[in-house]
């Protein structure tokens, strides 16, 4: 059996231990003579499973008794919608950052449904940035305040927040979500598409403080209204099963074998460091973003030679280190070193760098 | 290794070899050195499974030209929503005949979104039939007519379509889809979770006629929209990967080991066959719905007695006939005998029902 170092920006690596225990548990899952794809959601294990997961990642992210946590289906781009239509209700305004095209999109999209206010971007210089913020310019009534903690394509996330005083702060944290600790408690919803950190494709996880549900619009599909899901615990209708499941093995695997997010962020920290400190030493390859607003997810970089840039993604692939490819927007390569990804990986990746910049240097 | 005969109305048993498939390939797809899990949904490996998926179900449906296939999320509960968000935009009108819960539902959703009407319901009689259904007193303006082909929880099947002219015919298909041939010409839009015939939850299928995409309300939120996922070939956003993996898997286990939807009719009217010619012929236990509109994949049935019921369920699930009580609206049993459930399976739970009677009849 091969198995290749996956940089893919999502759906991306899982970790093997989590994929040979699935593969294990396929026909037969703990004597039940069953798959879990084959489980009734309605069935005492399949009860199991969910609540399971959902008690992991409450006790992993540390999340407040005064938060739902939501297993959806739609990917965080239906976020984009269902946050303005359950939270833009009482001044039908809301504040955005624009730090890339994740962010962009959950403001145009609100922007269909209220009064969407850009306080910042950093479009400016192709997003490679985190704005500076200044409270100041923030709509006092907003709804709420929206931000993409972690830009996937660009390699920027925030090191320190927004204050929005009294508004409340909402934040897509897809690509950067288990990754590191988080205080949850400073933001009314967080959401995360699974497919980086937690889980296969198909399962979006919301956050949500509890008086934030309760006041969609009239015009909420009954489906994008937060208080179906939070009031029928995620089983209003039939739930992405399988990836919850598998989101219960990585949380299972992060609790007792990687020991938490403190030490995930240790580690996180290693592979990171040893490719910012790789880029930062190259003569050949460069970071794209501004150190201070670096990722410890995304690590975008490049030759600053298009034809080299290509044949380095070329020959990478050739070694199996695949989808190293950078987003089309900003070119070059990026490295997308999830949880999953083993320090060993990112070694190698750099080992490699090594050795053609000493070809082609 | 254990394996139960499980007769839950979805998600539902899955034929074996393609478990089998999944589980073998679960670290390693086809050398690819990568899960399916962990595959950039941008990649060319992955792009050949999405389209192997389309083009197996296009061939095994025989889905004409005009039509659309879309990959979604949501289950079908979001297409309560999605359908008439997109097309009940000339008249604002559509028609819905009322044939249990999930019948009802649509309706219920669309009438948020403008006027919907009755023109039969079975709710007389608990749903256990499908009404006679008048043309003249269907609505000439409407824009679509709504059945619940297959009525899951009541067991009872459409056996011939309503004649709806020139209003665009929608049927939900969630239970019925792949069990037999369907004519894909006589709809404008079918939908389908695919958590009982396809693949597992997580992954609803809608098979939409062209003229049908580009009318969505204003308020459609981006993701709602049948023309965002039509123009970017289910690619708009991170489709659920692995669950059109596992329907890819199904739809060539079907072709190939089954040799298509006559073939698993035959198997299919077998099974059913089994099960009906037991219940009529037995003095304890007795089919609830009209014999002409029965289902060939939902079968509730009733001993009279509740206690007998519950006695039978009990030691049907100590026997490994599991998921095998009914919808509590119902009460009794009820055997969901998808696609995957196996011809023997059928026979032994009719083995045990005599076994049963012998003792409690
Ligand atoms: C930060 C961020 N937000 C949103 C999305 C969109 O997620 P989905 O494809 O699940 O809709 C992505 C996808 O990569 C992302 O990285
Ligand atoms: C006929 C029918 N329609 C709709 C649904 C709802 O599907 P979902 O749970 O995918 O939203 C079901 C679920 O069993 C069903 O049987
Ligand atoms: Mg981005
Ligand atoms: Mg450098
Ligand atoms: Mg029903
Ligand atoms: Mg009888």
């Amino acid at each position: 059996m091969k198995r290749v170092y996956n940089f893919s920006a999502g759906p991306s690596m899982m970790p093997e231990p989590v994929l040979q225990r699935a593969a294990a548990e396929m026909l037969d899952y703990q004597g039940s003579g069953q798959s879990v794809m084959e489980m009734s959601h309605r069935s005492k294990i399949y009860e199991g499973i969910i609540h399971s997961a959902e008690s992991l990642l409450r006790e992993v992210m540390n999340i407040p008794e005064n938060y739902k946590v939501l297993f959806l289906q739609g990917g965080a781009s239906s976020q984009f919608a269902m946050v303005p239509m359950n939270l833009m209700t009482k001044n039908n305004k809301a504040d955005f950052v624009l730090t890339g095209q994740w962010a962009t999109k959950a403001y145009k999209e609100a922007a269909r449904y209220g009064t969407a206010n850009v306080v910042a971007s950093s479009k400016d210089k192709t997003f490679s940035y985190i704005p500076d913020l200044n409270p100041e310019t923030f709509s006092k009534d907003a709804d709420y305040f929206h931000i993409c903690m972690n830009n996937t394509i660009y390699g920027t996330k925030y090191h320190t927040l927004p204050e929005t005083g009294n508004v409340p702060l909402v934040a897509d944290i897809s690509s950067c979500v288990l990754s590191e600790p988080i205080d949850v408690s400073k933001f009314a919803l967080l959401y995360a598409g699974a497919q980086k950190n937690m889980a296969p494709a198909g399962l979006t996880v919301v956050i949500i403080r509890e008086d934030m549900i309760g006041h969609a619009m009239e015009i909420t599909p009954t489906m994008f209204n937060y208080k179906t899901h939070a009031d029928n615990d995620s089983m209003f209708n039939t739930p992405p099963c399988y990836s919850i499941y598998m989101c219960m093995l990585v949380l299972d695997w992060l609790k007792n074998t990687i020991g938490g997010l403190e030490e995930m962020k240790k580690i996180n920290e290693k592979k990171a460091g040893i490719l910012y400190n790789f880029l930062d030493n190259s003569k050949l390859f460069r970071g794209t973003v501004v150190p201070k607003d670096r990722s410890l997810m995304n690590i975008p970089f490049v030759t600053g030679n298009e034809e080299l840039d290509a044949k380095f993604v070329k020959e990478a692939g050739e070694r199996d280190f695949v989808n190293i490819k950078g987003h089309r927007s900003v070119g070059g390569m990026r490295a997308s070193i999830y949880n999953a990804m083993p320090v060993e990986g990112v070694e190698k990746l750099v080992d490699f760098m090594a050795e053609f910049e000493k070809k082609n240097g």
